[in-house]
């Protein structure tokens, strides 16, 4: 990111981020040019460069953008002393908004190869930290006794995938709006983690 | 698809389809050419236009190949006479083997815009003859007061998302295995769907 940052500038910055995003979903990374984004915004070529130095820091910044929002919701719903379902319930319904409201999400379902190494790991770093975070709380919601054993990992794989997908379907002129998903998805993803009343009270340790 | 096809073309068609999703995958529809994917399989770029005429034709035929095989699975399963429980369990855990054993899967998770307005009518119909599909399971099995009240096509948007988004972090020489992934994945994403005991019996229509 640069330094010129006044609240202005940073409101500047989030539209290109918002527009580019958009554009990289419709047309791929590699298919999507500069002068299309910002077209899109009525800038000319020169002025977005006073936001940003290339294509290459706007896929960055867009991830850095989702990622810190998606980061920013984890840690608010960790700190609530509310059981396991409900944060995670919480996390569903927040990072649905997430991929539908903000960026149509589509930063964090965007091609990484495109970033050089050292900004590459800096992403994978924090979408790391956002992974370990779900798989805890599905974790702890099996040791409590209040989800069913299973294994953490590919169950936040799928949760993530379902949320993810959004914003391949999503059509802001249909008829679901980002409430309604919110809602379905989380009372859906949350159903399928839940021990049932019938299932064997065997220890609650992970299964595989 | 060409006119040329004996068992060995064929193999050799599916066999060029794969390389190609993975480059695909790899880089992007743009970024990946037609050189590197003929250079993975120890082809020259001639040698692969005798089977396919350009990279468009390219993602065409994957789509084709990878639409082709989820249509089987869905009419062997609808022929199933079992539960809509089960039938789902069937469509998912078979869903599964396709994106992890089939060509990554990628073909189905591939960006469309690349596709000339006829051909990618052709491949829109007949995802959405799979989808309807899916949505058919899900509301016979809420008329049958197996699994609660829902919206079909949310719920099956975001089943799809969750197997789709397979191709995104499957590793072939990570810990989880097809079969591992397959059986938690449908157990998860059934049990989301199944009437809890403890629901109240109001009427199975679609709630929204």
């Amino acid at each position: 990111m640069t330094s010129r940052r006044t609240p202005r500038s940073h409101e500047r910055r989030v539209e290109i981020l918002k527009s580019a995003a958009a554009a990289f979903r419709r047309r791929g990374y590699h298919g999507a040019s500069v002068e299309e984004i910002a077209r899109a915004l009525r800038m000319t070529k020169g002025n977005l460069y006073y936001y940003f130095r290339n294509k290459q820091d706007i896929l960055f910044c867009c991830h850095e953008y989702s990622l810190g929002v998606a980061l920013e919701l984890l840690d608010d719903v960790r700190r609530e002393a509310v059981p396991p379902d409900e944060q995670i319930r919480r996390l569903i319904t927040g990072f649905v908004h997430l991929i539908v409201d903000e960026l149509h999400g589509t930063a964090l379902t965007l091609e990484l190869q495109a970033l050089p190494p050292p900004l590459l790991r800096r992403v994978v770093a924090r979408r790391d930290r956002f992974d370990r975070g779900l798989r805890e709380m599905l974790q702890e919601g099996m040791d409590a006794g209040v989800f069913a054993p299973g294994d953490p990992k590919l169950l936040a794989f799928a949760i993530m995938g379902a949320i993810n997908w959004i914003s391949r379907w999503y059509d802001p002129r249909g008829a679901a709006g980002s409430d309604q998903i919110a809602q379905t998805f989380a009372a859906y993803l949350v159903a399928g983690l839940q021990r049932r009343p019938s299932s064997p009270t065997k220890g609650a340790g992970p299964e595989v």
